[in-house]
Order: structure tokens, then C-alpha cells, then sequence
């Protein structure tokens, strides 16, 4: 099976690598615009140990909102189902930044994708941690193997001196109630948060607990329950990709979740993982190549979850 | 497997029938209200040829818009993808009969499954047929193995004396340039498309192509591609239950599609289909003890495709 | 006084002729596509008696949704202050079409000039007479002192075929409980009542009764009370143009309608009616000319209600 | 003229006074919340020199948003036409504090009346000043010929803790493009600016100059131009009363503004200005009693603008 995935991967690596470069590198995050636009690669993780990489698969990026798959994991981890009463699980059917549905539902973000959603999540860390910030890159280090993870001044800095839709959110949502904490420390947070970096290998590595039933592969440990980390999962197909999740299902068939950064991370449980990064991005927000890259993959090898 | 899946629906179907009744009956189809409120039953069919029934399963209702998946079905076999063109692929975050993404995406319904996408697939099917209305019986007839089956008048004459919302829809479509023939000849099809009665055991066995490989499992006869079944199945995974859908993927896990008539069927790939009614239905029209069984079903055999 | 208004209203006449001509005519409704673009006429008549006009101010054309306020007068007679709880006296804030506000105030359009109010009008006065489309007519031969107006049968019928939009309204305001009578029904009156032809200087002196406390000035006669007469004006000044209604308060100062046949009537209370034609529209569907010299006439005679 | 409306003015305030009191107390700006609900003034100032006072009319509160007119006056007086780039003249036809419709222009906010017009007004105004908020009062105290007037450090801290929905729209209307300055610095000076104490008699004087002309009363000085003048009365007619401003121009006719300290004031070009100070809101956070007294003014004297 790895020999095939290794061609098929390879393959449609080459074949869009050579195609016109389409899409935009974010802007409104300063920082993230001195990224070069060819940068393009790949890796995938199967829960049989292969491990198999392409292209700039090695070379750290921003992956951005990508983290909110694991703050929310941390967050599940600790409030439990009661978390659904802060934030909700629908897709939200509108443009990522959105404010009106906010307004429609009083305050709870229709999911935890959005960054809307991500931000009710933050401000949940920072009242059930006495440091969420400095737990929650424990965590993340934990999962990833790698203890040497930090947050990125440069990109956190960056973004807190340009992200007034995200102040906006925040505010908003504190006037209707949704937010415990003083908005500028969830803000604070939130930013951070959103500032790691990783290459396509480890990205690949750290998800892996969601396709091995909540365990850690690398040493077995169980970061959540089945139950919890299948629901991760449905959350990632419905509502990873912003207002074009539904597209992303339709044409990849896998849970998975981007970021502005250009990455994406997949993947189909039970067998495996697939990071992959490209900064040029469609008018969603979502990395075109990457996207692109995971349809082939998916297509040739008719291994998607429908 | 199929004698512990017995057990599983067994105990779920006893454990919700002893539940007190919550949701309220379809009122806005006259017709609707005549049903039993403690009608309850379910069909699961395996590919493996076991067949497994409890409760009113071989009791026909009104299967309303489950129909749905079929006219899409016939659509996009007909047309290809060029039909996405005329209706998008994404969730729609809102109620299921809203006209305010309409407004917003200039009469491109979000999806095939919210009522304006299914009568834009219904206005697709006129123009491609010369007698949609006898065309699309006959489809229905030899998916079902139900060479006898018919629309029934009772259902649509009730649903077209009283659907105000429905020719709203499809005139401000019209208005909007995405409905190509006369809105009264839409809405005439799209009332009897959704007037179709079945069983739970005739639903969960007309759905098995989608949980085979978009071949009839009867007799083997190709429907539709690989490519295009795992589309349909994605799209009822994000789509299947107006702004529920969210819910239904993160509880229950399954591709699937309700109906105001209070029945559901869901199906899990290369594995079964299951059909469930039961006409109580909660505030987003989706009937309550089919998905909480679906629920039960899932998480106990914790076979969902996350 | 009237000596003066001569010289301002030809001077404003004469050098808005000269310019480009902006806007387009109204193509939705074939019938209003055939005027000549061209077209440019205006009408004052004075409460003294003094009656002035220019250009093609005998000449008829569609006043269209001008007539609404005399749907509205005869509505407002027959069942007074109860015809706020059907229609409310906001500005809509949005396209004159839009059927979001609609869905947020459940039915109740949010005043009686946009085409939801207009259509909530005519179902009122279905419940209200034994023959509405007669006993409209006859109210307004009275008003114009024109025995022989009738509707135009020709613009009516190209309305019926077109308007897609409001039957759509029309079904929508009736799902949601607020058409009491057949959507057919209410929708036939509404085009016949849009159809009504006139011209600059009838239509000016159909108006005098708003400029002169509620009564007919060529004989007296009581139409409504004083009070509602200025509530009547109120209404046009905030919502007499659609989502330019705050653009022409603050431009022109005077309560007045526009209507898609490029027709505007204005008003200054206790001293003349003005109407103005010119078929060329601007984007919110006012005509430009008509506007323009209204603008320069309220400017030059320092004579506003402000 | 002057003693009917003496009359009519004792007669109004003392049926109202008797009536139960609807209405709540603003309760989001805490330091409102301690204001005794009981509290019912009026004054009005003719330009004959009359003043007629009645109840709590010398008792200082806080104007809050009716100090949205005086800043407006100000930025439209230093930068002229210029100024409807960057806020439109329309009726916003949504609550008050909306961001709905933000989105949809892009971050023109619909009028200088709703927070967030009165937010770029500011903006406005510490682009053009050096120090904006100096500038403002000293305006404002020569308005009033109050040279002591201050800004109240207790409602604005009190406001400034609290105002997340504020922080929200100025970040938001940021991240749009229509801020220029820090929104920290425009925000600063918006609660100070809404924090200003004036008594009924002291802001029935102020606005004198809007009921003449543009010229101050008590010495003749030239504020603003005629056509300027007129231009802020019909905003106050068409925007003056959030998203009841059609009621208000239906039920009063007059040009006015509202605060949610529960004072409105309003003015009858040529003839008079009035303050009336309640502070219980209705739901549109317009001050109750002080709608029915001014509608009973206007019905009773026959004399509005209508």
C-alpha cells in the first residue's frame, strides 16, 4: 500500500508543481507576506510507521489556525461535552470572519474552526489553566515531540499590531456574554496560539493521535477518548475549510483542517496522516496547491472516508 | 457482525421507545399531521446480504425530502459536474428554507439538499427530460426494486395548497436567473417528487448503490461512478440535515438525509444502510428518535467513518 | 413667490437638459423599455392656484409605485391606525426588494412603500371591498378629477409575466401569515395598480390633497384628516425612495415618491406639488433627472420643510 | 402662539406624568443605572425669546448620543461635502448598534447618528484637530454659552469599562479601512464625547442654532450655513431615532435626536427647539415619556414640519 501512496503522491506533486501558480499569499498578517510563493510540500505519516516526504516538507511555516484543532482538543480534553454550550457544531456557512451569525446566536460561535470559534476557545483555556499559554505549549510539545516548541514573537507581534477584526470578535463576543476573561489576555493568547510553527513532517506527526483512535502513536499514550477524537474529526470534515468545508469534503473526502500559513493538515483514520504546504491561498482562505494536491491523492487511490 | 449489530439496534430501538416523546409533528403539510405520533421503526440492510428490521418498519410514510438525494442522484448523473454550476456544495449555516443566501450568492442555492437547491436540481431535470415527472418515477422504481411505486396525489395536492414558502422560492430563483423553465412547472415536480412513500426496509435497500460503490446491490447494475457515489455521500455528510448537519456528522458520524415526514436514512460506506422513522421531529425538523437511535447505533458499535 | 419659482424651476430645467445623461431605463418590466430615454418633464401646481410646467408635462408615463400612496390613503381612510399592525413605518435600510427585513419582522414589511408593503396594501383592500381593482380606480378618478383614468392594461400584463420577484414577496409575506386573501389575487391588483399612467401635471394635481391637510382643492372635499395626511407626508419623506429615502430628505428636503417609470412626486405642505419625469434610473431605481432638479429647485428657493 | 404653547406643554407633561412609567433604565453604562427613574423635565425655546420650563427641566444628565449632532456639526463645518465618503446619510433601518450592515458597505457606516457613524465621526475630528477633544468642548461650550462644561470622568470611565460592543465596532469599521487613527485614541474620545451633562434648558438653547438658520441666537453668530442647517435637520428627521426613527417622524414630525441617558431633543425649523429628559427606554432605547410628550406637543399645536 506505502509503495502506491509513495507513487500517487509523488505524481500529482510533479504534475501540480509544474501547473500556473494561482492564488494570494496573506497579507493582512505582514509577517506571513515574506514567505517565497513557490514553497510547496508535503508528508504523510501511516499508522504502520512510513513515513513519506516531498518537496519543502522539512522548512517550518506558520500554521496558523491549523492550532485550533489542538486547543480545542485541550479544551475538550478538560470541560467535556459541556464545552458545546460556549460554542457550537455547525458549519458556518459564511465567510471565516463573519459577525452576523453572532449576532443571530448571541454570542456562540457556530464552531470551533472559525476564529470566532477559536477565541471562545482561549478564553475557556485561560479560565480552566493558571497559565494556558505556557500549558498549552506543553501540550503541543507533547504531542509533537518536540520539547523545544515555542511561540513565534515575530508572527504573534505581527498580527497583534494588524488584527483589529479579530479585537472586534472578541469585544463582541464579550458584549454579549460569551467571554469570562479580560478580551485583551484571550486576545494575547489567541495570537500566540496561532503563531506556532512546524514543517509538513512534524504537522503530520502531532495529528496523528486523531487517526489512532486519541493515542499517541510514537509512545501509546492516550491524549483522548475514542468517542471524543472521533467528534474531532467530524468537526474537521464539516467545518476545517471556512466557508468552503463542504467543497473540501466533496472533492478530498477527509476530515482535516488549514490555515492561512498555507498548510493543511488531513487525514483518514485508521491509516494515516498528510501535511501540506503551499502560502498561495483562494479567495477562502485555504491553500490552493494543497488543496489540489490532497483531491489526486484521494482520487488515485479511491481511500477517502466515503 | 451482524448478530452484535442486532443486539445494538435491539436495545437502542427498546431503550428510545420507553422515552418520553419529545418533538412535534410536520404541520405545514396538512397532510402530514394525520400520522401516528408514536410510529417508530427501523431497517438496517448489510452488504453482506443480512437484512434487519424492528418496530413499524415495513409501514410506508412520506419519505418528503429524502427524495432529495435521488432527483440529485439522477441530476448529476445526467449532467455531470457541470451541474455545480448551478448549486453549490456547501452547508448553508442557516434554516433550511432561507432565502437570505439566495440574496447573497445571486440564486445559487448552497446546496442540493435545502429545498431551493432541490428545485433547482428539479428545474435541471426538466430541462434535460422529456417528462421529468415519469423519468424520475421510473428511476426511483429501479433503484427500489418497486416497479409499482407512484407519487402520491394525496401528499403533493396538500403540499401545493399550502407550500407559500416553496413557490416563494422558486420565483425568487426565477427572479434571480437560476430557473430555467415556468416556476409553476417546477414546483408541480418538485411537490410530487417529495410526495413518495416508502417503508424503512424499502428505503434503507433503494439507498444501498450509495454504500456500494454507486452500483445497485440487487443486481449489480452500475448507477453512477465510484467518483460521483463518494460526492453524493460527502455531500449528505455536510449537508443532510438543514442546520443540523454539523450536529448529525459530530453525533451520529454517518452520511445520511432526513425528511419532515420524520424519517432518516444514513449509511456507512462498503458496509450498510439504515433507515429509521419516526414523526416527531425537533426544532430543525429533523425527527427526534431516528437520530438519537443512529446515535446509539453508531457509538455502541463504534463503526462511524471517523 | 410664483414669479420666482418660474425662473428657478426653468433655469434647473434648462441646465440639467444639457447634461449627460446618466442612469438606465427599467428593463424588468418589457413593457417601460420601449419609452424614449429622452424623456424630461416637470409640473408644479401651487396651493394659490398657480400651475407651472416644462418640457413633456403632458405627456403620460407609468407612475408605478407612485401609486402606492394613494393605495395607501385609501387603505389608511378605511381602517385607520389598525393598518400598523400589518405594515410598519420604518425605513428599510436595504434594496427595495429585499426580503431579509421580512424574515427578521416575521411578515410585517417594514413600511407601505417598499413592494412588501405595497402588497400587504392591496391584500387589505381586497378584505376591505367588494371590488378593490373598481373601487381604487374610482378613489383616484376622484383625486385626479380624471373620470376616464383606467389601468393600462399593456403594462400590466408585461408586470404579470415578468415579476418573478413579486410573486415570490407575495407567497413569502403569505407563508409567514401576513396575506390574508389568495396570492393571485392580491398579486393581480398590485400589477394592475402599479399600471396607472399619468402625467406630470395630473399627477401633481392628484397629490394637492397631501399639500393642502388631507381635502381636495379643486373642491374641498375632505379624503382624510389632517393628522393623517401628515403622517402620510412623514412616511415619504423616510421612506419614499427606497434605500435613497435619507439621500433625498437630505438633498431635497420634501416629502415625495419615485417610481421605476422614472416619475417622482414631491411636496411641500401648505404651499404646491411638484412631478418631474425622466425615464433614466440610478442604481437605487430613482430617477437622476427628476432628482437632480428637484434638488436645484428646494436649493435655489430656499423653501424645504427643513 | 407662546402661551398656547404653555398650555399645551403643562397639559401634556402632567398627563403623562400620571400614567404608569414603561421603560427600563439604560443599564449597560452602569453609572446610568443610578439616575432615579422617576425623573420627567421638559424646556422649551422659542425664537421669539420664550422659554418655557417645566418638571425636572433644570436637573443636569447626560446627553449621551444627542452629542452625536454637535460633533457631526462640527467635522461637517471643517471638511464640508468631503464627509459622505466616509459615512452615508441613510436610515439604518437595524438596531443600533448593528454590525450587519457594516459588512455589507464595506465600513460606511449608514449615518453619523448610529454608534458607529458617530465613531468615524470622531475619527474625523482627530485627523482634523490637534487635539480633538479640547476642540470639541471649547465648540460646544460656545454653542452653549456654557464656559464651564466638562466632560464627566465618571460616565465615561464607567462607559469606557464596559463599551465592548464599541471597542467592537471601531476595530471592525478598522480592519475595514475606515479608521485612520488608533482606535484606542478614537474610542477615548467617543466616550468622552457621549458623556457631556446638560440640563433641558441648557440643550433646548444649544440647538437654537439648527432652528435658525445656522446662527447662534443669543449673539447671531454664523455656526454653519442655511443649507448645511437643513441638511443636519433632515439626518435628525430620517436617522435621529436609531431604528425607530420612522415612528418618530410618523408619530412627532420634527427633526430630533435621543440619547440613552433618556433625553431627545427636538426643533421646529424657524420656530422653536424642545428638551424633554425621562430616562426609562423603550426597547429601541429611545426615552418613552419623552416621545409621548413631544407627540402630544406636535399633535395638539398642529405645528409640525409635515
Amino acid at each position: 500500500m506505502n509503495f502506491s501512496y509513495k507513487n500517487i503522491l509523488e505524481n500529482a506533486y510533479h504534475e501540480i508543481q509544474q501547473k500556473d501558480n494561482d492564488g494570494k499569499i496573506a497579507t493582512y498578517i505582514p509577517e506571513l507576506a515574506h514567505v517565497a510563493p513557490s514553497k510547496f510540500g508535503a508528508h504523510m505519516t501511516c499508522l504502520d510507521g512510513t513515513s513519506l516526504g516531498i518537496g519543502d516538507h522539512i522548512e517550518k511555516f506558520s500554521i496558523q489556525s491549523i492550532a485550533k484543532v489542538l486547543s480545542l482538543t485541550l479544551a475538550y480534553k478538560l470541560v467535556g461535552e459541556t464545552l458545546w454550550e460556549r460554542v457550537d457544531v455547525e458549519p458556518s456557512g459564511t465567510k471565516f470572519d463573519s459577525l452576523l451569525l453572532l449576532e443571530t446566536y448571541k454570542g456562540v460561535p457556530r464552531n470551533p474552526f472559525i476564529n470566532s470559534g477559536a477565541i471562545v476557545i482561549c478564553d475557556i483555556l485561560i479560565s480552566q489553566l493558571d497559565n494556558a499559554k505556557e500549558a498549552f505549549l506543553h501540550f503541543v510539545r507533547d504531542l509533537s515531540d518536540l520539547p523545544n516548541l515555542t511561540y513565534s514573537d515575530k508572527i504573534a507581534d505581527s498580527e497583534k499590531r494588524t488584527g483589529f477584526r479579530n479585537v472586534a470578535l472578541c469585544n463582541f463576543i464579550k458584549s454579549l456574554g460569551n467571554i469570562k476573561n479580560d478580551p485583551d489576555d484571550v486576545l494575547d493568547f489567541y495570537f500566540d496560539m496561532c503563531s506556532l510553527e512546524m514543517t509538513c513532517q512534524q504537522l503530520s506527526h502531532t495529528f496523528m493521535f486523531l487517526a489512532n483512535d486519541g493515542c499517541k502513536v510514537s509512545d501509546g499514550k492516550p491524549i483522548i477518548t475514542v468517542n471524543k477524537s472521533k467528534r474531532i474529526n467530524a468537526l474537521m470534515l464539516t467545518c476545517g475549510f471556512y466557508d468552503e468545508s463542504g467543497e473540501f469534503a466533496f472533492r478530498v473526502g477527509l476530515p482535516g483542517k488549514s490555515g492561512v500559513g498555507g498548510g493543511i493538515v488531513a487525514l483518514y483514520p485508521d491509516n494515516y496522516t498528510i501535511a501540506v504546504w503551499s502560502p498561495l491561498l483562494n479567495e477562502h482562505g485555504n491553500s490552493c496547491k494543497a488543496m489540489k494536491l490532497l483531491e489526486e491523492v484521494t482520487t488515485h487511490s479511491e481511500m477517502s472516508i466515503f
